[in-house]
């Protein structure tokens, strides 16, 4: 199975998409735990490139080809194999992070974004968990990490209202799919709705 | 106007960028010398990407995206804005390499190529020369200059025979832009022939 984690900025993606990896292995299974952008050694050296900088050191369409660069790398490198060998991937954002922060936000890409992924992605994840939550109590989560990795976060809270939008938005496109959990409660509370989805 | 120059790898494309540029400054005129990848800060980021590292850092269709991205930066950071003031624009390689490199030679990838180029690019150059001459002197000209950006002629001799050959028929795919040039001559007698073009 292939698991994504998808949510606001400080949402809890990486607490949650490592609680699950730990919670399968402990039951036996082989998990791979990855994240976007990143998660093969080309991807990371493009996540460098999109995470790190001023707000418009990149155009939405730049920086879309960039996250579709480092999805294809992490695809082929990475999730693929993993996959094929029969093991479970766990990760941490993939392409509905795109759909959202490139196709609903910065400008009206989501036509552009739609035809890339179809171009050179074209596979989704098995199961999508969104963690919805107030962008107020996240973005306070999120700077309070001080990773020098904030050039989303300094978009500001109306960008981090709008994808919350989004999130909620795709979710009703891909109801097979996304799942959405409540992410303000405690850390375990949240694991535990995430395991009993899974 | 906007020119660019093509050929395989020592070909002879840098040298004859900044003769002409220099050609056209003599004359009065405002001329931003450029080249791909690369020509504004972010491409450039993203040329240390492409440009350093193994022959298989990149899967083709990784590295198509890359490029992609590098030029859309270059487009609408460098390139638009100097057309826009009535200034002239000579890259040292622009689109078509893209075509021949990936689309020719590494996998069969020029369909995807063509719809990149389509999506997020459009623009073509008003005059595009392509130095044509044997793979053979032209390698061991680019090899002589040690630079380290050697991840492409690590590819090798019938790599660049394939080049030479999708260059050419390039040129017939775009007869009202494209020009081909001889390269083997010496660098003076090449400029005169592409200053009596332009
Ligand atoms: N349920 C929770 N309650 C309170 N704090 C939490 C909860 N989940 C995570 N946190 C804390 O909030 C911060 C952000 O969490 P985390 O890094 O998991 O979020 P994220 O969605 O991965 O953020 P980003 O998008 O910035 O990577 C961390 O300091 C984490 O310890
Ligand atoms: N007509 C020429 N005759 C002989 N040597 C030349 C000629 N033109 C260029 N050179 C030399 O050949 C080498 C490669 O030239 P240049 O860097 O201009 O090629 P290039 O096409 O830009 O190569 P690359 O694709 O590797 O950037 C340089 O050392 C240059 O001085
Ligand atoms: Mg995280
Ligand atoms: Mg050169």
């Amino acid at each position: 199975m292939f698991i994504s984690f998808e949510g606001i900025d400080g949402s809890g993606k990486s607490t949650q998409a490592r609680r699950l990896a730990d919670f399968l292995r402990a039951r036996g299974h082989d998990v791979v735990l990855t994240r976007e952008p990143g998660g093969s050694d080309g991807a990371e050296a493009i996540r460098r490139l999109l995470v790190e900088g001023d707000p418009d050191r990149w155009s939405p369409e730049t920086e879309l080809l960039l996250f579709n660069a480092a999805r294809r790398d992490h695809l082929e490198r990475l999730i693929l194999p993993v996959l094929d060998r029969g093991a479970w991937v766990v990760s941490d954002r993939f392409a509905d992070s795109t759909r959202v922060y490139q196709g609903a936000t910065r400008g009206d890409l989501r036509e552009l974004v739609d035809a890339l992924h179809g171009l050179v992605i074209r596979r989704e994840p098995d199961l999508t968990v969104v963690i919805d939550m107030d962008p107020e109590v996240a973005l306070s989560r999120g700077l309070a990490r001080g990773s020098g990795e904030d050039r989303f976060e300094d978009f500001g809270l109306p960008f981090q209202q709008k994808l919350r939008a989004g999130f909620l938005a795709l979710a009703g496109d891909f109801p097979d799919r996304i799942r959405i959990v409540d992410g303000m409660a405690g850390a375990d509370e949240v694991a535990r709705r995430v395991e009993a989805l899974v």
